[in-house]
């Protein structure tokens, strides 16, 4: 096995969030269903950021945060996706890099622009995503970089990359490459309506090629299609190593190693904005794991993390997570 | 003259904010006179954005941020200034537009990007901008809009716009027109270095063809070069016709009608960061111009506009001004 020279290797898409608020009648309006992450067009983005109120850029991208999170804990983290030689690509870059991670690939010259997600917040603070994914989804052998993917611990994939050919051939090429290297692959299912478009395949994946699940409520009993929470963990158990399923205020639930540790959500004096905060949990939980720390550790890293971001606006930590940890004794 | 469509036309540079942390040191490491803004070119622009840490994207420009309180206020507020045709120029597009304000002006094709101001706030909230102009300061005839003008109870220009000869010829153009069409003319200090290095022109500006000076402490004293603030007002009362002095904590004082008001400043629970607050207080006051209100309520309004922008990141309202003005029995 190669050197490990990173915790984690995040690959998804490299997205910039605009961020603003907005009442749940412009979500129907515009025809965005609450609490998900749309996928949209060019034009279908102008016309929503036409109608929308002013908001404010900040970079996102679902594994993307959760590889800064990663760095915030003080894990060397590292993150792979695509950006277009523009004003939101620099963005990207500047803030990921910022932030402590590796991110080693250049803008792409020509062709699409970096990806955006419209973000409307509604009063509760749930997210609703508007995503135009722009150059993202063109992961070429460039920008996969083996290298990278077999010199850290963990290799962690967006479901998300599945929405388009192109990304999901670099996530199966990178799930390869990690298992080759004898490396852990683990894989968020990212969204439920991301889940109903490639269960199958999502499935046959978990079965095949993936170590570590990472799903919020939703995501799980639809992709073993049940209402019930129990019969989705219960059928996790069977198909996968280790899984960490999150369930918003009550908590989450780590399945690995023969035993269900539930564990209970950090406290949040006030959710200003949902963004990011399965992205921030998974960074806890996978720090934790690639640390070989107790799983409960890992769990309540993953809930003090998601709490973080879920006190203000915005998808990525403001404050070290290194030194909550600390001040709470998880680290 | 011509029927009134606006209470203000706001003038000046189309900037978009970058908005990150940094602490008194790297401040000094960078060069970067704190609390003031410095004009930076590209290549400075690059350097001191791989330097600093992960930011966030917020729409500002000085008399922008105005027009948005402005509108924020209820008022009909205008902004002319000049973007590119890039991510940054429709981010500010939208952004202004967004918040209820009118902004005719098309993205320039070709040419230098849009402008953005790396802005670093240390933990005392004070900010210190870095600003590279790009395009802005290119405002021909097409986009000065002599009708608009013409059609504004009150043109206010930033001061800023005599950093460049070309804005700088804009600048005399806008308050030509619209003294012709015997509009009152408003400015801004803008910046204690700015003042400084235009002290003559703003001087003479003042005495021949400005109504309405809006300064802070720092600025007028640096005006009539005096350390004395009793003096700098009173050569202000010799000088203009009405005026609006900020001195932070100290509130603030208007001249004006033969008479000198003191304004105690609005409380605020944490000043988080201090950009926009100098804009948001020209919002308030020039409403209150604009709408013929007692000079006091003006000043007050001012100051709540102000109070409001130093409790959050960014320099625009995040709040209605307008009802924050109707809970406090101002409007």
């Amino acid at each position: 096995m190669p050197e490990t020279k990173h915790d984690v290797v995040s690959i998804g898409n490299a997205i910039v969030d605009i961020l603003g608020h907005c009442d749940d009648a412009f979500l129907e309006a515009q025809g965005a269903p609450k609490g998900h992450m749309r996928l949209i067009d060019s034009e279908t983005a102008s016309r929503l950021y036409d109608a929308m109120g002013p908001a404010i850029e900040v970079s996102g991208g679902s594994a993307a945060n959760t590889s800064a999170g990663l760095a915030s804990l003080g894990g060397a983290s590292a993150f792979i996706g695509k950006v277009a030689d523009d004003d939101f690509g620099r963005v990207f870059t500047h803030d990921i890099r910022a932030a402590g991670v590796t991110f080693r690939s250049s803008p792409a010259k020509g062709g699409e622009p970096t990806a955006r997600s419209l973000i409307l917040v509604t009063p509760d603070g749930e997210r609703t995503m508007n995503t135009f994914l722009g150059i993202s989804p063109e992961l070429g052998d460039e920008e996969l970089d083996p290298e990278l993917i077999s010199e850290s611990q963990v290799v962690y994939l967006e479901g998300y990359l599945f929405d388009r050919e192109q990304a999901k051939a670099a996530f199966r090429r990178a799930a390869q490459i990690a298992r080759d290297a004898g490396r852990k692959v683990a894989l968020s299912l990212s969204d439920g309506f991301c889940v109903d478009r490639h269960r199958s395949e999502f499935l046959e994946l978990i079965k095949s090629s993936v170590d570590i699940v990472i799903a919020n409520e939703v995501e799980i009993t639809s992709l073993y299609q049940t209402t019930s929470f129990d019969e989705a963990a219960a059928r996790t158990r069977q198909d996968a190593e280790l899984a960490a399923l999150t369930r918003s205020e009550k908590g989450s639930l780590i399945l690995g190693n023969g035993t269900a540790i539930e564990i209970a959500p950090a406290p949040v004096d006030q959710v200003v904005d949902a963004t990011g905060a399965g992205d921030l949990y998974a960074a806890g939980f996978l720090y934790g794991v690639a640390r070989g720390l107790p799983l409960e550790t890992a769990g309540r890293l993953g809930s003090l993390a998601a709490a973080e971001v879920l006190s203000h606006l915005g998808a990525r930590p403001r404050a070290s997570l290194r030194e909550l940890a600390q001040a709470k004794g998880l680290l």
